[in-house]
């Protein structure tokens, strides 16, 4: 990729997204589940830009979305209504209202509190809400423990228990519609095993609820699938959906699947530019003008991006040393990679971090007045603006005006 | 304070500053340093609310600024240019153009290469640079790792024989005029002994200075005094005050403070509403709509934000139990509270975090398509909104633009 050129034209720092393979690992996954009834709902919370999502869009993704701001987004990206479903423990009313009158596949329920209160606003409506329940089958996906989500210790879900006794409840009032089961164990998994296991054992509830007559039709699996940020080992998408397509044999399914990571991560590049390098008695520091307020992955998670050098001179690689890459913000937390081989480098050459494109502009922020970077996207040879670099004006343009007096309410 | 009410205006999550007492903090901070000529420069970053800079503004604050975007919102917050000084590792050329064309008080330089750099802008716009020289003491200041920066492990300032160098350098250059000298040892400093050793250290390294004709008028010591969180004990300003005025006498500098959690940290709140009460076989869940994307702290830094419970309703305190208050966001890693005692609590009940007025909004995102807060400000028990609740169509209006094949250049 020529980064120096895409740095050129669009400045620094940038996000590059690779759209040919976000397509290709879209349709690895679509192939992968192809011996059978399924939908690739892409998780927005990886990567929420619309000319993103309506690539996906194109190859008839369906969606995942956790705020009804996301269901927004995937509807003005060209996603069919009847392929996005609003999962998430925190649903506001407003936010069940609007998914109901939207009309979406179904609402992913993550507790009892909230199957009531979904049932009590499809009554309103004089409507039947069709809803799928989480089930937290407590079991260790053995990651990181703030992506980790398939334990009873987390928020998500609820027992298989409770979920009997929602079914139930579900399957006899006028306003719900069960139609769907779901499971997440976490993020960025490199097991096959916890997953297999958790396959097995929602199979194994669903069957039970089968025999109860509840009517299930879909069978969602979450997401999770890891990439290699380093040098992790990887879940085969073969084997991922052999595993799952074994646990299902016999029953009529729709395999639901909801990708995030696996989808983007890789094929996004946060493209960052040398400013300054210094040295003091203990560390070599490469300032770089990118940080933590673009990518929080390595202060958040301790994560690692592999990163690589491009510059317009020659790089001196026998001349290689250790160094910290940081950004401008003024904490000692704000830093992109540490402990790195680098050769000699100069101002304006430019730093690339790989595995950008999950979880990194979505996460990002305004922290010291930054403005969030642009995304750009690369396509059959092609760059293309996605979203421009944000604007001082537009960022305090609602404190001006609220400061000069000139406001008319409050939302 | 009024939350119930304040909620039922404004909407949550919401976040309440009290600028009374905002006012009353800097205010003491004055006080301490009455002695002498001083300026207290609030550091934007804690909390850059147009608004709430304003306040400041009008009690003659100066302003610590570490972006162009930060020294635009001081200016346009009514803050004096010959009060306002830009720090930060990551400079860029644009960032130090503009602060020469500005003309602010000085330009507070963290490296030999940005002293060149300076030097070399304010050359070719014909210009001689005001600069003070970060002088890194290489004092632990037992703070959180990531918030610690007087050590030389961290990316500040520069030690004191490479600051000799600039300075003899910065004083022969026509284009550089170095009148003050700053150190910053960390933020949330709760210990006085650091930087009194800290103070008397670079007093030493300046009177060293003055000997070489270098004609230093201002003395910046920084900000960094902490606020309690939980039991944290504090440093009481008038030692504060009195440990750097003891460390200079005889001196004729201009004492400078930058203070930031100090200034805005226990005046703010986050209001947040429940949505949900949930429990599984290990836990209880309180779930609210406030998240680590209003207040990534807790996450963060693990740092820890007393709370406060309303309710139209009457809370019965006896029948109390042990829960973790978590957010809407899809990760495990969003919650605002662990393990705190909680009655019964029912859906529309408020959980108010405490001392949420500094890192709370600046640090805040978009994460999982959310709008950030409203900020609201009472003044002599009056409210106001500072800053409305986000709008989804500001939030995708770019990314619908350019998908529409509606876009005109990058920038
Ligand atoms: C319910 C749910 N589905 C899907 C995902 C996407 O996960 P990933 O990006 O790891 O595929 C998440 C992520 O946290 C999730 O919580
Ligand atoms: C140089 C400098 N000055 C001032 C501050 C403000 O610190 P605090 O908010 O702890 O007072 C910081 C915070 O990191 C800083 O880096």
């Amino acid at each position: 990729m020529d980064f120096l050129t895409l740095s050129d034209k669009y400045k620094t720092p940038l996000y590059v997204y690779d759209l040919d393979k976000v397509k290709n690992q879209f349709l690895n996954f679509k192939e992968a589940f192809s011996g059978r009834k399924s939908l690739i709902c892409y998780a927005l919370k990886a990567n929420s830009n619309l000319s993103l999502i309506n690539t996906l869009a194109k190859l008839d993704s369906g969606a995942d979305c956790v705020s009804i701001g996301e269901v927004r987004r995937a509807i003005l990206a060209g996603i069919k209504k009847y392929k996005i479903i609003f999962s998430g423990v925190g649903k506001s009313d407003e936010e069940i209202t609007e998914a109901l009158e939207l009309d979406i596949l179904f609402i992913n329920v993550e507790s009892e509190q909230e199957l009531q209160r979904v049932e009590s606003i499809a009554q309103g409506m004089g409507k039947t809400a069709r809803i799928s329940i989480r089930v937290n089958p407590n079991i260790d996906a053995k990651t990181h423990p703030y992506i980790s989500t398939g334990l009873h210790e987390n928020k998500f879900g609820v027992d298989t228990q409770t979920a009997s006794r929602l079914y139930l409840y579900a399957k006899k009032s006028s306003f719900l519609d069960p139609i769907g089961i779901h499971f997440h164990l976490g993020s960025q998994l490199s097991d096959l095993e916890p997953i297999s296991v958790a396959a097995q054992k929602i199979v194994e509830f669903a069957r039970s609820l089968l025999a109860l007559k509840i009517d299930l039709k879909f069978f969602d699996v979450g997401g999770g699938i890891g990439i290699v940020y380093e040098d992790e080992k990887t879940i085969k998408l073969y084997d991922y959906a052999q595993a799952i397509l074994n646990a299902l044999k016999g029953l009529d399914f729709t395999v639901i699947c909801e990708p995030g990571r696996y989808i983007v991560g890789e094929s996004g590049f946060l493209v960052t530019k040398v400013l300054y390098e210094k040295y003091t008695d203990k560390k070599r520091f490469i300032i770089i003008d990118g940080a933590m307020n673009d990518l929080i992955r390595p202060s958040l998670y301790g994560a690692i991006h592999k990163l690589s050098v491009y510059s317009k001179d020659k790089l001196d690689n026998t001349k290689q040393s250790i160094a910290d890459v940081v950004g401008p913000i003024c904490e000692s937390g704000d830093y992109l990679a540490k402990d790195v081989l680098l050769p000699p480098l100069s101002p304006g050459d430019l730093i690339v971090f790989e595995n950008a494109g999950a979880y990194g502009y979505s996460m990002a922020s305004n922290y010291n007045t930054r403005r969030r970077p642009a995304e750009v996207g690369l396509e059959n040879g092609k760059d293309r603006i996605l979203k421009r670099r944000e604007k001082f004006e537009n960022m305090v343009a609602d404190e001006l005006r609220i400061l000069k007096g000139d406001m008319n309410g409050f939302e």
